[in-house]
């Protein structure tokens, strides 16, 4: 990995630091924008079309039936199961907190102002196929979707040929879902977002998804006729913080276990401790070496680097302006430091604290920001499968005190029917 | 208005009912995107020419220097300042029981899992110019945006010459806004979002606008180098639905303030009155023959219909699919119908609580969601302001009570650094 030392940098070389390589979108809105013209002019049927075209779906039917769901519950390993249902339960825990709370103020006498959170209709959950079967990304949606009590929660996934994986299958048992679709990429997404007769459309989409799926997203995001998109998404990130205290082969199993994820995954690592960039440097090579994934993980390592600075303050600054997905602060009493973390998805305290654990079942959401968006958004969680509806209530004499200044504000907007909705009430 | 009756409709004609007037952005995209791609460009320079260019912007400053900022406190109107001061108040009082509360749970033994808000940092608030001023608009958004504590809040608005309206600039200072720039417009838009070497980009935009900064909010939100935005925005509406008891002049006064808002504005009565239907129909004819905005009201109202049904359930199942920006329940005991209220912005209870109460001083926020995308967001929110970062903190201990989890997951998803990342600490 490249190494860097903050006090060597000037400013614009610490800001380029902090830039994620472009992504060009232009290109991929090309291919895919008359994929979803179609599917919004043909629906279900132009979608089934695609389906066939890119992903080699051959199924008899769009919907995973009730056999092959329970199939899957036969098939898939007892071990699988077990690790499934302990990071469902622990998930579930903390996503229980989440559920937002009514408010209700009285802004003036007779003047009730309250706002209640109500649920999404249609969710869409976006699962990826291909080589990556992500079980624990169905419990990552799907549980605050039945948290929240979605009415309707319809898992969207690609498949070639007939075969969903069963571990898929039964993470989606186990949130409840029954509206399984075997259709993913842009196709899934316009299908998700346009609907036809047959097929209701969603309210708003969530989950991963390669280059295509990721356009499909933001584009039917812009679309009148479309809908809401849980975030844009990025290539992966994670920045490890750490000082002379922390063990080198921790913090290369963290780094490593994020760069295996894509080449264009991101993985830097910020130490007080010069001389434990150069051990986590030798770790690296000797973890790496063992790792299926090897020729991944070392690309995006690639892309990656290091930087030494001279306090974990230092540290936390930069990481406040990179906006890691990711942040492991494995440095002594990392608590000390929480106040100071402004922008970051998940983050990981203490040694014993790998970002695996979070990926999978310590119970947060692994459904994060990414390439800098941690500044404005948080990762999925209950509400984002909510909406708050705010009301009012007045009696005449709480309209009555704020009479004069809705008619004032009505006249200096030059909107006198608003003026007159409140006059005529007072007048009767 | 057009009138309808439920009982006679069938299903697709009453989905067609629910649907709004199709938007095409298309255009409009095409014509703006040169305008963006010279802003990333060419930042601050290029958005003070097309600000000169499309708004006939001539000041020697961008900013809204501190003088100008006493003057108009000087200058304005004492009742405008008290009307404004009221709806700061309420405005304050409600928002601020919207602060989000920090979560944590032990999920496990030795897991502790915890949530907490962050004010984003750099938020950009976007006021139109032109004919309409909306001193109100900016409370709606300084006010959350101040009770998030966003360190900085930019005020963009597009100007003619050199002036700002006072109104605009007294708002901005109750909510202690300082950084005012006089460029909007897409172009303004452009300018928050993508910045330069001197001006520093914003996290992400809210506020209203022409069919221009629409489409440039929703473009720079799917850009990479782009930043957030609140919501995507239409044109304005408003669905009242009342019962036999309710006063036609009040319907008829709340219907014209919606539709006085624009020519595209869409407002609409549900009623299991028909009798008082008609009584509505002649209150319109008088109240609008008084308005100074007569023109724009008359056509609004041509997009406009009426619809008899048999009960106030009828007609709020029809509101729900609808899902209006503003729902006023002009009945006798609304509250018994709150919960049954699913999709909607904001909601207006009893015949005390015009729209008007809740446009400027009520307390709830006016910002919401046009469109149908009432089915997927709330209005603007103290939490629109900020975003969530997790938090987990493992003992060793707490690390063992998943480790099978994690590292059974992870090898069922392909991901054996994961696993290693968990593998090797707990060998130590």
């Amino acid at each position: 990995m490249k190494c860097f030392k903050l006090n060597n940098l000037n400013e614009q070389e610490i800001s380029g630091l902090t830039k994620r390589p472009a992504v060009d979108f232009e290109k991929t809105f090309t291919i895919i924008k008359p994929v979803l013209e179609d599917i919004k002019n043909n629906g279900l049927q132009a979608a089934v079309k695609y389906a066939k075209q890119f992903d080699g779906f051959s199924s008899n039917s769009v919907y995973v039936s009730d056999n092959e769901i329970l199939e899957a519950e036969k098939s898939l390993n007892p071990k699988v199961k077990k690790a499934l249902e302990t990071a469902y339960s622990n998930i579930f825990a903390f996503h229980k907190e989440e559920v937002p709370n009514k408010i209700r103020k009285e802004t003036l006498p007779g003047i009730i102002c309250s706002r209640e959170f109500r649920p999404i209709d249609n969710v869409g959950l976006y699962i990826p196929g291909g080589n990556a079967v992500l079980p624990s990304t169905v419990l990552m949606l799907g549980i605050p979707a039945r948290i929240a009590a979605c009415p309707r929660i319809v898992l969207a996934t690609p498949v070639k040929g007939d075969h969903i994986n069963p571990a898929i299958l039964y993470a989606a048992g186990l949130c409840g879902i029954k509206e399984i679709i075997k259709i993913g990429g842009a196709q899934g997404i316009g299908l998700l977002a346009f609907g036809d007769s047959s097929f209701h459309k969603v309210d708003k989409i969530f989950g991963p998804g390669n280059q295509y799926v990721t356009a499909a997203k933001l584009l039917v995001s812009i679309d009148p006729e479309g809908c809401a998109i849980d975030m844009p998404a990025g290539p992966s990130e994670l920045l490890v913080i750490s000082d002379q205290y922390a063990d080198p082969s921790f913090i290369a199993s963290d780094l490593l276990s994020q760069a295996e994820h894509g080449e264009d995954s991101q993985v830097i690592l910020v130490t007080t401790s010069e001389e434990k960039a150069v051990e986590v440097e030798k770790e690296l090579e000797l973890q790496l070496s063992l790792l299926p994934r090897k020729n991944i993980a070392e690309k995006s390592l690639g892309n990656s680097f290091m930087l030494i600075t001279d306090t974990v303050t230092d540290a936390l600054n930069f990481s406040n302006v990179y906006a890691p997905e990711h942040l492991i602060l494995n440095v002594k009493q990392p608590d000390q430091f929480v106040d100071y973390i402004r922008n970051a998805g998940s983050v990981f305290l203490g040694e014993y604290s790998p970002e695996s654990a979070g990926d999978y079942a310590s119970g947060t959401n692994h459904s994060l920001p990414t390439s800098g968006f941690a500044r404005s958004f948080g990762g999925v969680s209950v509400e984002f499968f909510m909406k708050a509806v705010s009301f009012q209530s007045l009696t005449k004499d709480g309209l009555s005190h704020i009479s004069a200044a809705v008619e004032t504000l009505a006249i200096e907007e030059g909107l006198f029917a608003h003026k007159n909705a409140v006059t005529i009430r007072l007048k009767k």
